[in-house]
């Protein structure tokens, strides 16, 4: 420590758990960073943002502006996938002190010639470290302030604006203080900001009725996916599936002989995670999906869930991977009195868990090799946090571009710390929220509490786990409104089909959020030509999402107040203004609901007496509107919703056609 | 790193900085730390608060409590002054899991003798970590889950509360997590959290006009200043004063020969910080005031101000610790085009700093060995924080009792930062808070943020640097009001007298915060015994701080609604509800002033129907007031206060006069 160093840094932010953890972006974005800075007396304080890609030897710099009460603000934008590094630099800026100081003395009309000699040293000093030039520039103005005339001419010296600039890159920054920590940031491909998800069982995907689907089945379904606009396909688990202790339909103790199971009882005598089920296809199928996905700008994502059936391989070979209990047997989960003799999970507290970390992390290596780069992790909060944040740190080291969805539907503080510690995606809460208030409430805590700077939520309205009670109860009008929400609302968003173009509401029991005859214990048949499909308006919903920026971005988003709970009225804005959409959707499936909108006329970039046009990107209605207040009215049974562009008038009243 | 620690512990509170700074408590208080514990799946999470002294080699330890949302909570008391350390440390614990398991298979009537082998070796392990009685007893557990007929009797073995008890002695911490930081608190005695500071010009102290008062002098109004209630005693610099540049009465550039100077231009040829100026009297003089003074349960406090006088001693041993200009000559205080020519300011970036810093924390040194264990420090601001860090850190080592208040009116930051790193009490904007409303909002700011873990605010209505523009217009009432604000909302809270208690309200000219004829520049006689004197208003109110803990604690503050904005009301209540003072001020110097006030009969601990008495402590007034909203009038030309003790009635209707 060099008691010289007088500038201080504080709490520099984002930075989570004191610098524990990255925050994340995605490539191009904006890395705001702010930070106190401060020195004792009243000398001038200089601070510097740093930032480097991690690896790189030097770092970029960029000078902080101070705002009000010591706080000081700059930014850069990340340019690389991977990991991108920032801190703080700042110290007491003699030369600009005595600057400040000589304008003083010159407007008080009280400069000495000692005055100058000061101010002289001090350029010296940075013409030694000078070259070219620069050093030349310098040397004149130390002979200039020298001279004994100078004191006649110092109204010219301060008005001249090329010796601050020009000291400016030769500071003394022998007693500069550096923050406590360098900070770091996961910088993400695009992908990992904005994606449009669609889940569907291979096995299900068949064109014909009473078949088993298969990948080919799939490859032949991608088309389908694509004309819907999804750019993430995601499989639940596609390897061989366990026999003992086999679930039977509606999740039934018993399996019949003919029941195919459910695909997370993973492993049998022909493989586990890293087999392919034999009546799905072969690993060159898999490689075909891949590509033809691909294709069609298709992302095939895999599930992991590391769990094992009875079954699996891993049980002989790795016994000890798995908690024996005293009488020899192995402990299978249980949650008592519930009791899942289907699956063994790992042991994570077995001394062996060197090789078994090793093993499970090559499961992910097996399937990036054939082509995957986005896994959806189911439970990840079963196994250990220290476990992914290894896991997933060591997979992005070699490959900064696999993307990691976390389905953990659990506490707050556990799903942020998967976030933190690396998931790049996140399930949600969101197929909860379904009342105004709830989802006020949700998205505001999601995009303006530290949350946004690591946590990319990911928007389901169902999965094959979640029918939700609005859905059940809601019918068509329901799934149309939760995916106008989801498109919306959150840039990553997802929807499971067909079940969900097709309405599929019937629960296995009343309040099971389980669906009668789930996919997950058995085979369907899926028409997709159905006429009553959501197909399209899920294809036009997706259309919107890929031409406004606005919706890929998820803290952009402002509510405005209706006078009707049922309404549920946001805009999603660009900070330049020059893009507005603004979605009322009706929360209530069953009636007819309209209401006043109270809109922020800044919001809207638009003027008090001035009208402006909004235009139903789903109806193509369009409609002028006057000030702060209007009507709006949805009929379920039509569209539940409206998905406004805001047009603004750029020509005069005559011009009446013309909107920007 | 062992893979098997699964345990997680997040955002350990209170914590300063990422840990960089301790809290503060004073002995005998509770820390009362909060963590967010959790673990992956759904195993039983074991949290412990670990705490010791500094130095100590092992930790004591308590248990946390779950609270919501894996939010834990815990608390210890400080019990020696000093440094504190706490840290978080938990595991998973697999008895408890087992246990909370088997009651669960138990209610569900599923328990084989495989769960009780399960347990029995969970409690083997735990035998093995016993001795004595305990092991004994574990073993004998140990047979009795392996008996073949235990099976049978699971309903006693599940209600035997015993066992858990036993277990948790010894749990298996093979694998527990710690916090990643232990952080620490500085302790201090009790004076450091309530205190009431005089302070006095010595050479102001002369018990007759035209004298230039003693040390001697001083002492013999000691008995004045006990019997205002005061426990602290603060001098302004008692050191030799320059004569180079010295300022005459009323800071006039120039002074005259009898002209004193100002206490804080330290230094001439009789010596420096460690000096005594010879008109005041000498070291002897000195050691005898700080005795007489402790005999009185007084301390005396003194002023160190960092900075020479041209005269100092040191500016001749020491050029190199004070800038020189290019003419040769010494840089002075200034701040363009302000000059202060009679100060010459450290340079804490000369290059013999480590001396200079050793020779300046001697000063603090040489006047604890004189028996002082108290410092003003005069502009703190304008040197080093990394200075005073270390400065303040060194002396406390060796003296841990030694306080020091921050006379820093400054920015928020800086104050903070300052109390961060080792100032015991700060100034505060309290003299500037006049309104309600900004009275109401800085209290609230100091004591509801993270700053009341380290800022122990410091209440003055005037110091001889402020005379406010409340007290120069406000006249008697407004001292009366101010005193009454400072001594009730802040434990610490000082005056600067005599022109206190005798309503000094001139300013040197309009719009000035100084005094006409500063006591800075000039020697003044004072009448203590004034019949105008507020001395005993000043006196009764220390006495109701001495006789009402409440008035220790700075945040059992709670404002309430008045429908008058002249008049401000809060209680100061005890956690238990056994003690709460009403207070409320008239602002308004001029005029009655009357209103409704709106109090929570919570706070009170009174119930809706059953009237209460507020005892006034000032007037000794007593009124039977019922229910939340009761009325006030308050006349600044008499009192312009209630400090109302609210006494709750114990006996029937009958017994009127029993209150509690």
């Amino acid at each position: 420590m060099d008691g010289r160093c007088r500038a201080i840094i504080e709490r520099v932010r984002p930075e989570i758990d004191a610098g524990r953890y990255p925050i994340k972006r995605i490539v191009g974005q904006r890395v705001v960073v702010d930070a106190n800075v401060f020195t004792d007396g009243h000398d001038v304080v200089v601070a510097m943002l740093r930032y480097r890609n991690a690896g790189a030897e030097t770092w970029s710099e960029v000078e902080l502006t101070p705002l009000v009460n010591d706080e000081w603000t700059g930014e850069f934008v990340v340019d690389r996938v991977g990991v991108c590094e920032y801190t703080v630099l700042a110290w007491v800026d003699r030369f600009r002190t005595w600057h400040r100081d000589f304008q003083k003395r010159v407007a008080a009309n009280q400069v000495a010639s000692v005055d100058l000699l000061s101010g002289a040293e001090l350029i010296a000093e940075a013409a030694a470290r000078a070259t070219g030039d620069d050093r030349a520039v310098l040397e004149s103005w130390v002979k200039r302030l020298g001279n004994e005339e100078a004191v006649h001419h110092v109204q010219q010296i301060c008005d001249d604006t090329d010796l601050p600039q020009l000291m400016k890159t030769y500071p003394s920054r022998d007693f500069a203080a550096e923050y406590d920590r360098v900070l770091s940031i996961t910088v993400d491909r695009e992908r990992a900001g904005h994606s449009a998800w669609y889940e569907l069982f291979p096995r299900s995907a068949a064109s014909a009725p009473g078949k088993h689907g298969t990948l080919k089945d799939v490859e032949a379904r991608l088309p389908y996916v694509a004309s819907m606009g999804f750019d993430v396909l995601y499989l639940p688990p596609i390897h061989p599936v366990g026999t003992t202790f086999r679930k039977g339909k509606n999740n039934a103790t018993e399996a019949n002989g003919d029941d195919v199971g459910s695909p997370w009882g993973i492993g049998a005598a022909k493989g586990g995670h890293k087999a392919i089920h034999p009546q799905l296809g072969t690993p060159a199928d898999f490689r075909s999906l891949v590509k033809a996905a691909s294709r069609l700008g298709i992302e095939v994502a895999l599930d992991v869930a590391l769990q094992c059936s009875p079954d699996h391989p891993y049980v002989k070979q790795h016994p000890d991977w798995f908690r024996q209990r005293p009488d020899g047997t192995i402990q299978y989960a249980e949650n008592p009195p519930k009791k899942y003799q289907d699956i063994y999970p790992f042991d994570f507290e077995t001394s062996d868990w060197r090789a078994m970390w090793d093993e499970l992390k090559s499961i992910f290596d097996h399937w990036i090799a054939e082509g995957v780069k986005i896994f959806r992790v189911d439970n990840p909060h079963t196994k250990p946090f220290e476990f992914w944040e290894w896991c997933i740190g060591e997979i992005r080291k070699e490959h900064p571009d696999v993307l990691f969805l976390a389905e953990a539907f659990t506490r707050p503080k556990i799903m942020y710390r998967l976030a933190k510690l690396g998931f790049t995606q996140s399930y949600t809460y969101f197929a909860w929220r379904n009342t105004k208030q709830e989802l006020t409430e949700y998205v505001t805590q999601l995009t303006t509490t530290e949350a946004r700077e690591f946590f990319f939520p990911n928007f389901w309205p169902n999965t094959p786990d979640i029918l939700t009670e609005y859905l059940q109860v809601g019918g068509r009008p329901a799934f149309m409104a939760r995916l106008t929400l989801a498109a919306t609302l959150s840039p990553n968003y997802g929807i499971y089909g067909p079940p969900f173009e097709h309405c599929w509401g019937a629960p296995r029991e009343p309040g099971s959020e389980e669906y009668l005859d789930s996919e997950k214990y058995q085979v369907h048949y899926h028409d997709i030509d159905r006429p009553d499909s959501l197909k399209d308006f899920v294809a036009r919903m997706n259309q919107i999402r890929r031409e406004h920026a606005v919706l890929r971005s998820i803290d952009n988003v402002e509510f405005h107040p209706v006078d009707n709970d049922q309404l549920i009225c946001y805009t999603k804005s660009s900070a330049d203004k020059s893009e507005c959409l603004l979605v009322v959707v009706n929360l209530d499936p069953h009636h007819v609901q309209s209401g006043w909108i109270d809109l922020p006329l800044d919001t809207l970039d638009v003027e008090e007496a001035h009208p402006y046009q909004v235009h139903d990107l789903l109806s193509d209605a369009r409609y002028l509107w006057n000030g702060r207040k209007n009507f709006v009215q949805l009929d379920p049974q039509v569209v539940p919703a409206h998905v406004f562009q805001v047009r603004r008038r750029v020509r005069s009243e005559r011009d009446f056609e013309y909107y920007l």
